[in-house]
């Protein structure tokens, strides 16, 4: 269940130390050391399970309902917090930098320092037909 | 609980034309037109509701695990997926550009245009502290 060598694991059963603002059964939730802005709270299954695709269901809308209410308590809770995004980095090409699955929440304000950037040119419907077509094929095997 | 003048509720009742590679009673999902990466989805709830905020939160669980479900499909779609991200934009400050929730899934490769930046320095334990009281206040009122 556990992981001895994840840093995720360590902070989760207290060998790192971590300001956690809620867990429960299935879910630990701490705030980011490199908060994008202040309120950056990660939600992190307890479970020791490196990719979406190894975690169960359950536990997956456990950590998923969990980060919507984090969205809420952000926009309660008196930081700057005019937007949230969640952002979830599942393997090294998505980003994800611990292979343990875990969902950023973080407040946004305009002007802070937050970016996206891609190509996001506007495709032929034929394109989209044949992706949805690739990704019903997926969805049969999944 | 449909919005006409909304653009996301039009793709879903079909008064725009898109191509739903899945879809059941409480969620829609369509291929973006502007895909970060061929196989880029979005995951919808079919109630129109602009933010987290107001969305009923078995409502966002469908809509998570739909995602969760994109996810694995696209690891088994064929398309190039090295791995996945999930990014929910709510509000205009968090790059929101369609007010009614909607959460993307796409597919990433090494090398491919997508792109994050922003200013996370580590920060000292006492300002982590400070926010986690922040949320826990505001979790309290959510």
């Amino acid at each position: 269940m556990s992981d001895d060598d994840c840093r995720l694991c360590q902070l989760i059963d207290g060998r790192l130390a971590s300001t956690s603002p809620y867990e429960d059964e299935l879910v630990f939730t701490l705030m980011d050391y490199q908060p994008i802005n202040p309120g950056h709270v990660l939600v992190v299954p307890r479970v020791h399970v490196a990719l979406l695709d190894d975690l169960d269901e359950e536990v997956g809308a456990a950590m998923f309902r969990v980060g919507h209410r984090m969205s809420r308590a952000l926009r309660r809770s008196g930081l700057c917090c005019e937007g949230v995004n969640l952002f979830l980095a599942d393997g090294e090409a998505a980003f994800q930098e611990v292979p343990h699955v875990h969902l950023h929440v973080f407040p946004r304000f305009a002007g802070d320092s937050f970016r996206i950037d891609a190509d996001w040119r506007i495709r032929p419907a034929a394109q989209l037909e044949e992706a949805a077509r690739a990704v019903q094929a997926g969805l049969g095997t999944a």
